[in-house]
């Protein structure tokens, strides 16, 4: 554009004074006046930069703009930290201004990028697949037991909305209703408190769709993510690795594996079946009791050693633990080739029942992070790796009344159609048509085929899972109406752009986040609300009889 | 498909036993327990309808299945009502049976336009012209005085959320923040109680640019609903036409005419200004007094002679009506010609202050609506007629204290440039830089160019609302740091799909709405909640002392 007469509008990013172009003396005392961040419009012509005085690594760094005019719509007043990418500031004085931090080139580039990938996902979901983007309801019917639903008074004295976790029944009832494509790009609640990176109202792509079966579903999402994937990260390869719960738990002690590195849990109940040392055999010869292991590649002895207490395999192939003495060579030998274990590698050994998978597991994860933080690279960053886990059991026994039985999910996944019949008999036994979708050892999604059957659903939520069945009489009756088999999937937006800008925290996708005490520390919500307001909604405030007690919880 | 092999799944819509071919033998059982809507897969060949029963009326209309084998999916139970469109069924019904309901071929293609229209709205705004798609917060801060906000208790005895009437603050915000081009279609919340064809949730085109002025923000909605609008309803003519509230007002007696026929109001003052005529005269003397009239034409005389009293035009030119005697010949003379009134055509006259406009606009629809009925085409439903209003007031005079002034729209718009001196000085005579959408009279938009300086903000809430300015501090701050010039728009999403369907209610664009009182008739929320469950929200039921008076309000 050398030559063009241009106008442009925008921020003041850098102040330098050094003009001695007569033609711009009028210009003076205007720019004098202005200050980082102030809001102007330049008019003037385009000319090159003088020589040595181009920046190539800009997209406009070899021109110029020779001032003829400017106008200052806004000037900036001083500002609570500097607007520049290098310039480290709180989280919390981030979110207080979180209009400022938006204008960091990271917040631009994810906020821009989220609006890109779910354009991409609407345009493949509605134009590519006929999905009819659906809007759902917020105020809603209170779940039974939904101790996380956030609820909102009506005009009414005593009844309330609330605000529903995800729109599964509205999504059920679509189906039934004939709409055999359904999406929502939706928001959802949950009321969780001060849980670190959660957040009180949350994104999901929501789908699901009628005369489909688990594969349907997950080469639809496949799909999906190809083509809404940014890129610049690379393509996505398809079909997805898939690993059923058994699998996952058995070589990575987590329902949710990042399979970017190895180090898998390796069996070593056999080699240890006639050992002598007490807390192997113990662990042994209990129903359903392991030994594991997982073997850590070496290079960062030392930092473990400070950590933990473990099994070294010395140069020489001995072990440097005092495991040594208990074990006999052969076992050694055995234990040693097992792992793949070679000198100077780390041996994690723990036996007992079905828990210490989950204990391994998260060693596991701790162990790349300990080998990261000392310069070893265990996780490619640029990697991702999609993984379906899938076969999950559909009941779990409950954590406060072990005797009963409650959904691994929820109440509407159907049953393995091959494990059906244990529903009658062995419900414990039952795997769901559950699948969870992965990715670098995140749940990004979940969804299930559904119950369409009135009485099958009715058999679950009565006999199975002990509860009322009347309260979801709707939905019962809805499956009696000529349901169509259907099934459908929740991805999790936030966290799946989290990852993709290879960012800690959800909150650096979402433009104004809560903190993770629910605050939004701009406008201070959730804010004091008087009894005299109150009225309108026929509610009044429980105080804490303590009131210190409280105030503890109300910082950022 | 003639001679292929296929599957089909779907709901069975009508049967008919009268298959004399032995093939099918075997799947008689099957199909003779089978009841309407029930869910069925069919396997078959595809072959033409025997001669004299094809229908030409249907898509498939000339070809049939050779069933070989059929699935029983779901055998429907006894229905609500029947699912065809002929069958009436009531509101109540349908709303509690509305998964039924949305089988119904209007509700299927409302919704499917519903997706597609939206989808187009956002390939223009998104990959047509730059804006970024960006969710904001719906647990929000209180807004001073929101009467009609929900409000949400958080897990902090004595603070709330609420659940905000629009993103006005936040896309404000986010000009700030540098997203220059900012679009949410997204959901809105408002108290309102139970007045007609309202919902306490609702969906708005929500856009804000920054750097624009109000022709920018209104050609802009001009090219996307140019974009967005379904083909089968005939092209829209840009640009709209534009006029202005004191034209709107002086000519229809509404902020929102519905210019699809004239009967415009007509200034008969001077015609009057020496008359004898009591109530006439005084009208005329006091300061802003006014004659005016709209004239319906002929053909329906009977039915408002029943309904009103007024002056109807003679054949011989004389008029039938106890004025008559009142005004000299002259004077009708004139009247007949101001008011181009033929013969059988009726004059209604209203005389008095400003308000007499309202009323006569009212009388104006009134009259549309009474010739409608009498089979006299007023209105023709095939068109579109979209018109601007803009140079509204900016504020108005309290209706609660005559004394002070309140926000025509918001605190937040901007005054027009040549008005912006008459804020320190009559600001009742400020005209704002807002503008309202309408279409075939119903607002369908409405938008303003904001104030972007926090010193002329800040005098708007302090000096001229009498509000407590710290209340906005954020915002305020935020104007500070470096705010553009900036406006935008929200255009309400259900009432303008509800005009292109040709609907009279918003709920029928609705997947699952509200009742007029609010109630999900389905699942039945608002619900009650107990006093225990209550208790984590920190908060209790005031339970009205005589409950008969509330008993009232929970029907439909």
């Amino acid at each position: 554009h050398v030559g063009e007469k241009v106008t442009l509008c925008g921020w003041v990013q850098y102040l330098r004074f050094h003009s001695s172009n007569t033609s711009a003396w009028h210009l003076k005392s205007t720019l004098c006046d202005l200050t980082v961040e102030s809001v102007i419009k330049v008019t003037g012509t385009v000319r090159c930069r003088p020589e040595g005085q181009e920046n190539k690594l800009m997209p406009t760094g070899e021109i110029e703009i020779l001032a003829e005019s400017v106008e200052v719509y806004n000037l900036c007043q001083k500002l609570p930290f500097e607007i520049k990418d290098f310039v480290k500031k709180s989280e919390a004085l981030r979110m207080q201004y979180r209009y400022l931090d938006l204008r960091s080139s990271q917040m631009q580039r994810n906020l821009r990028l989220r609006s890109q990938v779910v354009m991409k996902m609407r345009e493949f979901l509605c134009n590519m697949h006929g999905f009819v983007d659906i809007e759902t309801p917020t105020l809603f019917k209170r779940t039974p037991g939904g101790a996380k639903e956030f609820v909102v008074p009506s005009r009414e004295p005593g009844r309330f909305y609330c605000l529903p976790q995800s729109p599964q029944q509205f999504k059920q009832l679509l189906m039934v209703a004939g709409i055999d494509r359904y999406f929502q790009i939706a928001r959802c609640y949950r009321d969780e408190g001060s849980k670190p990176d959660r957040q009180p109202e949350f994104t999901q792509v929501d789908i699901e769709m009628s005369f489909v079966e688990q594969t349907g579903i997950m080469s639809l999402v496949e799909g999906l993510l190809q083509h809404s994937w940014p890129a610049e990260l690379g393509p996505i390869h398809l079909p997805f690795n898939t690993m059923t719960f058994e699998e996952a738990m058995r070589d990575y002690g987590v329902d949710k594996p990042d399979t970017r590195f190895a180090m898998k849990l390796i069996d070593l109940s056999d080699i240890f079946m006639s050992t002598d040392v007490p807390f192997l055999r113990s662990a042994l010869s209990q129903p359903g009791g392991y030994v594991q292991a997982i073997c850590v590649p070496s290079g960062v002895v030392r930092t473990f050693k400070e950590k933990l207490s473990l099994v070294q395999v010395r140069e020489n192939g001995t072990l440097n633990s005092p495991l040594k003495k208990l074990i006999s060579p052969k076992t050694t030998a055995e234990l040693l080739q097992r792992t793949g274990s070679r000198p100077g590698d780390l041996l994690l050994i723990a036996a007992g029942s079905l828990h210490t998978r989950t204990l391994l597991g998260h060693l596991r994860l701790q162990s790349a992070e300990l080998l990261e933080c000392c310069g070893v690279s265990v996780r490619d960053p640029s990697v991702f790796h999609f993984l379906w886990v899938v076969d999950f059991p559909l009941f779990l026994t409950s954590e406060h009344e072990p005797e009963n039985l409650e959904s691994a999910h929820h109440p509407f996944t159907a049953p393995l159609p091959e494990d059906t019949h244990l529903l009658y008999t062995e419900p414990q036994k039952v795997r769901g048509q559950h699948y969870d979708l992965v990715l670098n050892g995140c749940e990004v999604g979940g969804g299930s085929i559904r119950i369409h059957k009135a009485s099958e659903q009715r058999y679950v939520l009565k006999n199975i899972l002990k509860e009322d069945p009347t309260l979801l009489t709707h939905l019962l009756e809805a499956l009696d109406s000529g349901a169509p088999p259907h099934g459908g999937i929740a991805l999790g937006l936030d966290r799946l752009l989290s990852i993709m800008v290879a960012s800690q925290s959800i909150r650096d996708v979402i433009a104004f986040p809560k903190s993770f005490r629910g605050h939004d520390l701009m406008s201070s919500a959730p804010d004091l609300i008087s009894e005299e307001e109150l009225k309108s909604y026929h509610i009044s405030v429980i105080w804490p009889m303590d009131l210190h007690t409280c105030s503890i919880c109300c910082g950022f």
